[in-house]
């Protein structure tokens, strides 16, 4: 254990709403005031005469981002704050993700102090600010490992319902946090455009396969959690500790190719069909930053049996859950030459997970399964009950074959090219300050040679 | 493309049987006589008073090992050789897979020179081996990603029989190299032991689920594909040059629990039924190396459908299947009490391959998938027709039912702890020389906490 568990750490200052920076975009921020702070990897801009500046670690506030590896230069850092600063130098943040909890929390306090309106230090940090229209993101990891789970039980019965009416839900469900190895090469950060992919299927259910563009482009909406101290092989991590493996989170569009996916996916799982691109949202809000809007573990249904004892912890059915509200925006190549603004498709919310993160962690390292620092895991889809909290054009469409309308005249059975695709997610609570993911935005190009 | 096709590579001098070395136990050595030269990364022995030595790149050549780095520091190289031994010099071969054909030729052209008897630098040379009883193996690669295929048609139809009965191969099986994302965390060099995984599974058929260590726990016996240069992600690679992006080959033991694996695969696949572990033999058996253990690409069932044509070139069909023998051994800790020699569970082939490596690599990226330096391919398990080439315990003892005699009086349905399990390959052919991937080994350990 490295500090308090996820599940139940107090709050301190960092959450309180009333304190104010002197950053001037940050309080009122929708996604990033003082009360956020999520972490990141950037580029400066290049100033003429100057070399390309290298990718490097920052801190949100507002519409600015904190230079780490120049604050852990400035003299500002002592103790494992600077270590932690320093480990966050670099041009990706797997080793401070190693570092777990101690050194994150010691930068996030520290950081939250020079921040706040009134500090002394504020003409030397004002100068380690860049504008976040001036920088370009980056993936703020090298990927690993990316594991997909399938915990969004409304998402799971809604694909059900369409594939297996008779039994939408298998009878592992309720005892398994279902899971698949994803593809890490193919992970990208909001902004990179996402290429329709080819793929083999069959033009019509039953018939010979062809090789052609996807017909079934689709996004996911998910939670993304990066892992941050892991295990080693053969050791595995338990529920109680599971939370301090938990670097961060960011927003997920599991992009899938439902065409392909449905032909290729017996017996060994969905390859093709979801390996051609993931996009993640590149600030990662951090559990401390999430404290306030942690709830109890997920209710199960009434038939369910409970989990079994390795995925059971007191502290983490009492605040092992999340509360997020995450939404899904479409904005079409038509609608943007209009100047329609983007249409909300979905609103859901973390509420709906089956198995909380630490039940995922624990159950993924059970075996002996190695977590390391960078690793990427995927909730699943975060569906809602309700018809407008889907988070898949296969569920709101009915697998193309009721196309829902985005605007008057405009209907979606699946993408189409030039189509963009943004998530955001929000955490608030009455008293408490509202925090956000910024975006996960990725735009549909065609498919390779036209 | 960066050389000729892997399908249709000409032999030279390297090939040549009756070229001799002057390393003493390289003719006739049964793995690595001078015609192989595979590559890998092994750590020197500590000398008293010294540091640790870093891991780095070496060639095998009977039982020594010629340090690259040293090689590349000597003087004895000039231009690719030089520049590929200089990326084989780390603890890695990522940056040397990813220079491709030219520079790994080069180096193993100008290696063979130098180790082949009667040449003028061997007092130089001579000083650069190591004995290979003094070093340690290590992992060739930094694994990015990790995909295991199914292309082992007998072992899928066996498979087929103990599962589905009324249908043993799925329709998808003859049109798509089937395959999934395995976890590349755990892959392990040959050499590390094996803990049995804990995980989730119902006691009886149709029970309820406990967590317990496996009681099936299994082997896999696979080819394993290095792959060297790669393609950029929504790119693809054509099935015409899919040979220049392998780097070599090796042993692949897919360990699995098959109990687990039951229970979690639907409806997304294997998931900690195969993380635990999957062990790799050390040493990198290039392409150059097999080229003369080609055959045609393998032959299709009489009803099958031809590949599609992303699928299909003229001279993979002539020359892109393999023509290697692989075995199985198992050692239990009862025969090696009793000083009995390991016993050959299986003897099978590459021949049973149902898709070349260059269909695998061309449907992989088909869609745009990137692979990169780095990232292995496991083939499936190779099964033969024969209840004797059988390529796992899964197929032997049916599923643990009709387990298997070892030796007399000890019988297998799946491993116990203690058990040994060995993998070996050789390829040869009349008036050519017998090359060999030495061993992929690893005993299993019990299950943490006892």
């Amino acid at each position: 254990m490295t500090g308090p568990r996820w599940s139940s750490e107090p709050l301190d200052a960092t959450h309180d709403p009333h304190i104010a920076s002197w950053v001037e975009t940050a309080d009122g921020h929708p996604d990033f005031p003082l009360q956020n702070l999520p972490f990141g990897v950037f580029v400066p801009p290049k100033r003429a005469g100057h070399r390309q500046p290298l990718p490097r670690g920052g801190i949100r506030i507002g519409d600015r981002v904190l230079d780490l590896g120049a604050l852990a230069r400035s003299g500002l850092l002592m103790g494992d704050a600077k270590a932690g600063a320093q480990a966050a130098a670099g041009g990706t943040l797997n080793a401070f993700f190693a570092l777990g909890r101690g050194a994150r929390n010691a930068v996030r306090q520290r950081v939250h102090t020079l921040l706040t309106e009134g500090a002394g230090d504020r003409p030397l940090v004002q100068r380690l600010l860049y504008d976040v229209r001036d920088i370009t993101m980056e993936l703020p990891v090298a990927v690993g490992d990316y594991t997909d789970f399938y915990a969004g039980v409304h998402h799971a019965l809604r694909v059900g319902e369409l594939f297996r009416p008779d039994r939408p839900l298998l009878p592992n469900y309720p005892w398994v946090p279902i899971a698949y190895h994803g593809r890490a090469s193919s992970v990208r950060v909001s902004g990179e455009s996402v290429r329709r992919p080819r793929g083999q299927f069959p033009a019509t259910p039953g018939g010979e396969p062809r090789f052609a563009p996807t017909g079934k482009l689709d996004f996911e909406l998910e939670l993304g959690i990066w892992v941050g101290p892991g295990n080693e092989l053969g050791d595995r991590i338990p529920i109680g500790d599971a939370g301090s493996s938990v670097a961060g989170f960011c927003l997920l569009n599991d992009w899938s190719a439902r065409d392909i996916q449905a032909w290729e996916y017996q017996p060994l799982g969905p390859f093709l069909g979801k390996s051609f691109a993931t996009t993640v949202s590149a600030w990662v809000v951090t559990p401390e930053a999430l404290a306030p809007y942690r709830t109890p573990a997920p209710s199960r249904r009434a038939d369910d049996p409970p989990p079994l004892p390795y995925l059971t912890d007191a502290d983490d059915q009492t605040g092992g859950g999340l509360d997020i509200e995450l939404e899904v925006l479409l904005s079409t190549a038509q609608m943007r030459a209009t100047r329609v603004a983007p249409q909300r498709l979905s609103l859901s919310s973390t509420r709906y997970l089956y198995w909380t993160v630490a039940q995922m962690i624990a159950h993924h390292t059970s075996g002996g399964c190695n977590l390391r620092p960078g690793d990427l895991l995927g909730t699943g889809t975060l569906s809602g009950p309700a018809a407008t909290a889907r988070g898949s054009l296969l569920e709101m469409s009915s697998n193309g074959t009721r196309p829902v309308e985005v605007v008057t005249g405009q209907t979606r059975g699946f993408l189409e090219d030039g189509d963009e695709i943004v998530l955001r997610a929000r955490a608030g609570r009455p008293g408490l300050a509202t925090i956000g993911f910024g975006e996960c935005r990725a735009t549909v190009v065609p498919a390779e040679g036209g």
